[in-house]
């Protein structure tokens, strides 16, 4: 089997992952990411398989404003991520930016690596790391429409949570893309539609 | 059982119902609507219950825009609405209008009357015209979202269809509501989703 590329994105039904003003306290903006992730923190049991489908991959991709705070646009040596030191991608994670950096190494097999030549070369690393593993556009909302646009991602897995945000950034503003659907589960806080991309 | 008050309808992914610039010739606009409603024109008979779920009620309640081509203002008297004289409704339909106008007949059990008194009166003759069957908001998109934010609906069906519009009437702006989902299954062309209205 080839390797696939997938992206797995919780959005509110009007289609927004973040809301306005996302700051280093609210990485979400004014949408509360409790709310939209919900169904992964009070009914994970529930839907095991749901959320291992979004952390079972050999590699990542992800944007800047997923790893660090937008509008930053230094890098702070002692920034290492939203996350813990064991944060839950364990596998190596590619972050796109225009400002060179150091691997930073963490616990868990997880390194976030950082790519200032572009979507295509970042891809490139992360298909070369995953080896026979797959390969995740992690987010954010742009970076996930960029390889979309491009035509790289295969799959697409969206987790429609009933809020409406009424702005912020909506993944459709801009799409280029032709989808097909696949499948869709219900589960408590979610609904979970999976698409194939047609190119 | 009482009565409840439900609606249904076909959304692109990123929510509009209804294109741009919706002529006579065109009344979704920019959106083909052979497009929008594939799943019940081209596998209806595998989503038989999708399909009698839009139609079985007891009365329907309409916009104007709905029932007759957008920006005109008066009556065209030759005018009996978009369907064939067997319209698919087979109940009495209450349309939305500042124009008053006589009831008009059709085959098959479908009269539309025409309501001048606003979202709550024609609400009122619908549950009256039911008896007791349930009443559907058919449509359009503005005509919907006023009852939503009217706390007028129980039950919220949504047909998300895989296209992406950009531009057109959306549901979600301005749409102040709270929703639970209840249901979701896909069928060859549409996601189906059931949400419960919180009141």
């Amino acid at each position: 089997m080839p390797q696939t590329v997938s992206a797995h994105m919780m959005l509110t039904l009007d289609g927004f992952g973040t809301g306005l003003n996302q700051t280093r306290e609210n990485p979400f903006g004014t949408i509360n990411p409790r709310d939209l992730a919900r169904w992964m923190f009070e009914d994970g049991a529930n839907n095991a398989d749901e959320v291992k489908a979004v952390t079972d991959y050999g590699a990542f991709i992800m944007g800047r404003n997923m790893f660090a705070a937008p509008g930053e646009t230094v890098w702070e040596e002692s920034w290492r991520g939203w996350w813990d030191e064991n944060p839950p991608y364990h596998a190596p994670v590619f972050v796109l930016t225009h400002h060179a950096h150091d691997p930073i190494e963490m616990e868990g097999g997880t390194t976030f690596h950082f790519v200032t030549e572009g979507e295509a070369v970042a891809l490139e690393r992360a298909r070369a790391a995953a080896g026979d593993r797959n390969v995740s556009i992690a987010g954010g909302v742009t970076t996930l429409r960029n390889y979309l646009n491009l035509g790289l991602v295969d799959t697409l897995h969206l987790k429609f949570v009933p809020l409406i945000a009424q702005d912020g950034e909506r993944l459709w503003d801009g799409l280029n893309a032709k989808l097909e659907t696949t499948g869709a589960r219900h589960s408590r806080f979610a609904t979970h539609v999976d698409y194939r991309m047609v190119k």
